[in-house]
């Protein structure tokens, strides 16, 4: 990678005109038929689907983000099916996301990296690891902790979005507390001052912030807080989020605000009928399109 | 399982007189040479080192604690080295407690479940998931992201470990704060409220806390705000913590602390010299006799 992360990802966005990441949550009971057809067992088939569904909407998007415990839950196969989704991401020209939220002690961390983005040496020989382009982290460890991840996300040209705010209902209780000081607020400054030496030319930085597309109203106060930080936007769609609120993210640069969608995409047929990869393509242009506007308003 | 895990895990303790979980963190550049020779690839090599120090340290312990990064990091292989560690675990007579941190949004946190204790129901038949006995999991996401862990950790006769106040430098920064009504305490708070419930006949609950040998002073009011939990206690040895110092632990029960281990251990040859596993077995007694006379003065 010559590139480092948010350069590459501001090149991306400006020449497909586009925000979308496709967010893959593979359920085995729920896969597009074809998939099942030329699968020989669950995970073999999720790699078919998953593949399909990159095909399909992947012209719409700059972005894949595969969530971690889809594959995991179906153990060494699942994780084959992972590596499947990374190389079907890169052969089409996307950045691949790796969704795990991954968080651990400095140590553990370090190993982290090595599964994500980096190599782990061994006595037969080096080992890769997934060769993500980026991945989430959970920052509740602390600075020391999200160190070793953000070190080799630098040393590999790849991202790292750390969870400020997240989309769902619970998150309030921990991450909005206490009143006058919320947690969100003080991880919102961790990252910024973890992600400003790591600013490239695009004004974006490689550490980002995964900030709920379901609270727009914190994300003004968060783009002050961050002003480098390409925000990762879960939460549109099936969780009520929507791409009209959520211009603040997109004050710095067309790519300060990543739109990740999985169910509005992968599931768009059970709406619309017909064939789920010409649904799929045609819900991905459409919000393609919706968050380009509201982006660039 | 026929007894939920706190039952299990307190019977066990009192019939081993033990409260070491063996922790593996497996180096690929510091196997055991044993191990080395025995396998044919780093994860096969991986497997056969795990399967020789559960082995050796396996009489002196209750359980044994993989990092799941450190199998990660070595792709398909690597989980199928875990799966490996759960079997021999299983055969020495010892729980499993899955060491992955997990948290997510709550379809994901399902996810994880599925992925940890329970299973996937897929077009070609349900496919396992890794058969822990325990597990780590996050909290940050808040209440209704450990909600869906918790349920399948009961279903399953399962524990799972939150974590309050993990054992590394940096958290305090994030943990330890505000002053006053500092993170640790609030989540103590939530994991006490989300376990009385599921407080077994040894007055322990299935959810547990995860709480740093290193900071041994915070331990008293963690066990007042937390009388239930089984407190899970890393950062003995190499990061510091000293079983002499964890008594608030043990206030409740013999089973209230598990002292995880892995480099005391696994590394002691590297200290007292000759065979890892003889070095092993040995450091691995001389801690459980510590921590019991700890647990029981």
């Amino acid at each position: 990678m010559s590139l480092a992360f948010a350069d590459r990802l501001a090149a991306l966005v400006e020449e497909r005109r586009s925000q979308i990441v496709l967010g893959l949550d593979p359920d085995p009971a729920a896969l597009w038929p074809g998939a099942v057809e030329a699968g020989t067992d669950t995970a073999s088939a999720v790699a078919h689907h998953c593949r399909a569904a990159i095909y399909a909407a992947g012209p719409s998007c700059v972005g894949v983000k595969p969530q971690l415990a889809c594959f995991e839950r179906l153990g060494a196969l699942g994780w084959a099916a992972l590596e499947v989704v990374v190389q079907t991401t890169h052969e089409a020209g996307l950045l691949l996301i790796a969704d795990g939220k991954r968080g651990d002690v400095p140590v553990t961390a370090k190993a982290y990296a090595q599964a994500l983005v980096g190599e782990t040496p061994g006595p037969y020989g080096t080992v890769p690891g997934l060769g993500a382009d980026a991945f989430t982290a959970n920052p509740l460890l602390g600075r020391d902790a999200l160190e070793p991840l953000i070190e080799a996300a630098a040393a590999h040209g790849a991202g790292c979005f750390v969870l400020v705010r997240t989309s769902n209902a619970g998150a309030a209780e921990i991450q909005d507390t206490p009143e006058g000081d919320p947690l969100h607020e003080r991880l919102a400054r961790l990252v910024h001052e973890l992600g400003e030496p790591l600013t490239g030319d695009s004004g974006l930085s490689a550490i980002g912030a995964v900030t709920g597309a379901t609270r727009p109203d914190l994300l003004q106060r968060l783009r002050d807080l961050m002003p480098h930080a390409i925000f990762l936007l879960p939460g549109v769609g099936a969780q009520g989020g929507s791409v009209e609120d959520l211009g603040a993210a997109f004050e710095v640069h067309p790519a300060g605000g990543l739109i990740a969608s999985s169910r509005s995409i992968v599931d768009a047929h059970r709406e619309r009928g017909g064939d789920p990869a010409q649904a799929a393509a045609a819900a991905a242009d459409e919000l393609r399109q919706a968050a380009w506007a509201a982006a660039t308003a």
